[in-house]
C-alpha cells in the first residue's frame, strides 16, 4: 500500500506564545481590544444559539484546572486554564491557558493557541463591551484596584473602546502600580498613582476591581462606592473568591454572563440563589435594559465564560489568514484508509 | 528589564503522531500494551483517589466531541475525542483525540500529545485488563464482531495479556477483514475470517464488539450467546448507539468503568435506571468477585473512562524519558515577573 502524505486536515495551525505576540503587534492591540471587543458582542447576540454549560473545574488547594467548552452548531471550541494565585511566588503565572477550535462537522481541530494572552485580550474587551452599555454616558476616568497581570489589558480596552482618559491606579504593591505606570507610559493615558483603593476610586466613573487572591476579600466596602458608578468586578472567578462587600450588591443591579455559573464564583455568591440578575446577553441584544439612570450603580459580575473565549479563538483565526504566525502540527492520525489505524502503525514501523 | 529566556516550565512536550509511533515501535507494540494492561489496572485499584465527573459531551446530528478530565490529586489529565461514524466516508477517522497532563498544584502542562493512537492502545488494554478478571480460565479464542481501526489493537491485547491464540473475525464489510487479516498476519494469531458474527462466535471463549453506527443496533441477539463466555462490548459508547440485545443483558453479569457515565452511553441505556452493574475497579481491588462460575456470562459494558487515559498519558511520559520522541512547544506565557504579561508583549513589538 503506498504511504501517502497525510491531509491537509492532519495538520493543525499552532499559535505559540511568540506567535501570538507576533499576531498582537501586526494587528496592533488597541485595533485588536476593539476587534475582539465586537466579536464578543456579536457572539453575545447570538447567545441562544451556542450550547452552554459551567465550566468543568477540578479545584484542588493550590487552585483550579478548568476546562471551558461551547459550540454554536458550526463551530466547537474550548479553553484549558487554571488559576493559581501562589504560583507569582514561583515565578509562574497565576493564570495559564490554551485554547482549540474544531469543526462540529468532523470533530476535527482546526486551530490550537496559547491564550494566556488570548484571555487577558477577551477579558479587557469583555469588560468594554459590558461597560458600553452599562457604564455613565461619557465616562472618562477608570480605577484600577488591583496592577496585576490584567491592569494594562483593562486600561487599554477601556480607552480603545469607551475613551477612558484618566485611569487611577491602586494595589496592595507599589511595586505593581509602578509596572503598570510603565507599561502605560505614551500611551495617551493620564496615570495617577494612588495610596488607597479609596483615594484610586476618587471622580471615577468605572471602577474596575482585579485582585488575584483566592479568599473572600473585601476590596470595596459600601461607604466607598458613590452613586452612578459602573463596577466591573473580574477578580472574583471561583467559590470562596470574591472582592466586594455583599452590601454595594444589594445597592447596584448586578449583570452577568452566565448565571448557573456566576452563583457558583462570582460576587454573587454571597447572595441568596435567587438573587435577581440581569444577564448581560439580553442587554446587548436590546431584550434588557442596561443602564437606566444617571444615579444607578451597575456591576458588571464577570468571571469569564467560554463563549467569549469562542469569539476570540474565531477572531485568531481570521487574522491568522494570509500570515505566517502559526506552526502546523501533527495532532491527527491520518491514516490512507480510516479503519486502518494499524496499518499506518505498522508500516511506520 | 533584561528579555529573560522562558523557564523550562513555558515549553511543554509535545508527542506527535509520527513521535507516539516511533514510540511505540521504541517500547514494541506488544510490550506496550501489556504496560497500559499494568498502568490502567495499577490505577482502577486507586480508583477511590480520583476526581471523576462523566465526560463533558457536546452532541451534534453527525457526531460528538467530548473532554474527559481526571485529576488523582497530583496530576490532572484531560483527553478531547470526537466520534463522527460518517467521517469514514470523506476518508477521515471516526476517532481522533489529543490529550494532556498539568501538576495539579501549578496548573502548568506537562505533556501534549496525539491520542487517536493512544486511545486505541488503551482501549485495548482496558479491554485486557477486563478480561483478566471477568474472562474464562484459559481463555484461547477470541471473535472479533466489527473490524474497525480498532480491531488488531484488540486482538494483540489479548494475546500479550492472556495468551488467546485463535482470532475470528467477521466484519458487515468484507474489506474490513481482510484488512484486520493482512496486518495481523504473521503476529503468531491463528486468523479465522468468518462469513457472519454467528460464525464467528462459534468456539470463542471473548466476544468483542467494536462497530461504529451511531444508532441502536443489534450486533448480538440472545440465542447466538452461548453459556460461559465473556463479551467484551466497546463499540455502545454514546447515547443511541448500542450493539447488544437487551435479553443478552438479562442473561449475563454486567461489569463497568463508571456507572453515571455508562448507564447514559453504554448497553445498559437500553435497561432500568437501577439495573445491576458491578463496578470493574471494586473487582480489580478486591472488593467485588469477578467471574463466579465456568457457566456464567460476563459482560464487560465499556465505554471509556477518563482514568484509562490519564494512566496512558502517564505511561507515556514516563517512556519517553531519555527519548528525543517529542518537541517542546512554547504555549505558555513566561514573562520574567509574572505579574509583567502586558511588559512581556510590549518588549516583543
Amino acid at each position: 500500500m503506498p504511504a501517502l502524505l497525510p491531509s491537509e486536515k492532519a495538520f493543525i495551525p499552532f499559535v505559540s506564545v511568540e506567535n501570538m505576540m507576533r499576531l498582537v503587534h501586526h494587528v496592533g492591540i488597541e485595533t485588536m481590544l476593539i476587534g475582539l471587543t465586537e466579536a464578543v458582542e456579536a457572539d453575545f447576540r447570538r447567545w441562544d444559539l451556542f450550547d452552554k454549560t459551567p465550566r468543568v473545574a477540578s479545584h484542588s488547594l493550590d487552585g483550579v484546572i478548568e476546562l471551558m467548552p461551547t459550540s454554536d452548531g458550526a463551530v466547537y471550541s474550548f479553553k484549558y486554564v487554571n488559576g493559581h494565585p501562589k504560583n507569582m511566588a514561583q515565578g509562574l503565572q497565576t493564570v495559564t491557558a490554551f485554547g482549540l477550535l474544531a469543526e462540529v462537522s468532523t470533530g476535527y481541530p482546526v486551530l490550537l493557541t496559547e491564550m494566556t494572552l488570548l484571555t487577558a485580550l477577551r477579558t479587557a474587551a469583555t469588560s468594554a463591551m459590558a461597560a458600553r452599555h452599562l457604564a455613565p454616558a461619557k465616562a472618562r476616568c477608570l480605577a484600577l484596584i488591583g496592577n496585576g497581570a490584567q491592569a494594562e489589558f483593562q486600561a487599554l480596552a477601556m480607552k480603545a473602546v469607551l475613551g477612558i482618559e484618566e485611569v487611577r491606579l491602586y494595589d496592595i504593591d507599589p511595586k505593581a502600580t509602578e509596572k503598570t505606570m510603565r507599561n502605560l507610559a505614551n500611551m495617551g493615558l493620564r496615570l495617577v498613582p494612588c495610596a488607597s483603593a479609596q483615594a484610586a476610586i476618587e471622580g471615577a466613573d468605572i471602577i474596575t476591581t482585579c485582585t488575584a487572591d483566592k479568599q473572600f476579600a473585601t476590596i470595596l466596602t459600601d461607604n466607598m462606592v458613590g452613586a452612578g458608578v459602573h463596577i466591573n468586578a473580574i477578580g472574583g472567578d471561583c467559590p470562596g473568591k470574591t472582592e466586594l462587600h455583599r452590601d454595594i450588591l444589594l445597592r447596584a443591579d448586578t449583570f452577568v454572563e452566565y448565571p448557573p455559573q456566576t452563583r457558583i464564583e462570582g460576587e454573587i455568591q454571597q447572595m441568596d440563589p435567587d438573587y435577581p440578575v440581569t444577564e448581560l446577553w439580553q442587554v446587548v441584544s436590546g431584550r434588557a435594559q442596561g443602564r437606566r439612570s444617571e444615579a444607578q450603580i451597575t456591576l458588571f459580575d464577570s468571571v469569564g465564560f467560554a463563549i467569549e473565549d469562542f469569539s476570540a479563538l474565531r477572531y485568531v483565526r481570521e487574522k491568522l489568514v494570509g500570515t505566517d504566525y502559526f506552526q502546523k502540527l501533527d495532532i491527527i492520525a491520518d491514516p490512507d484508509d480510516p479503519r486502518d489505524l494499524f496499518g499506518m502503525l505498522q508500516r511506520a514501523g
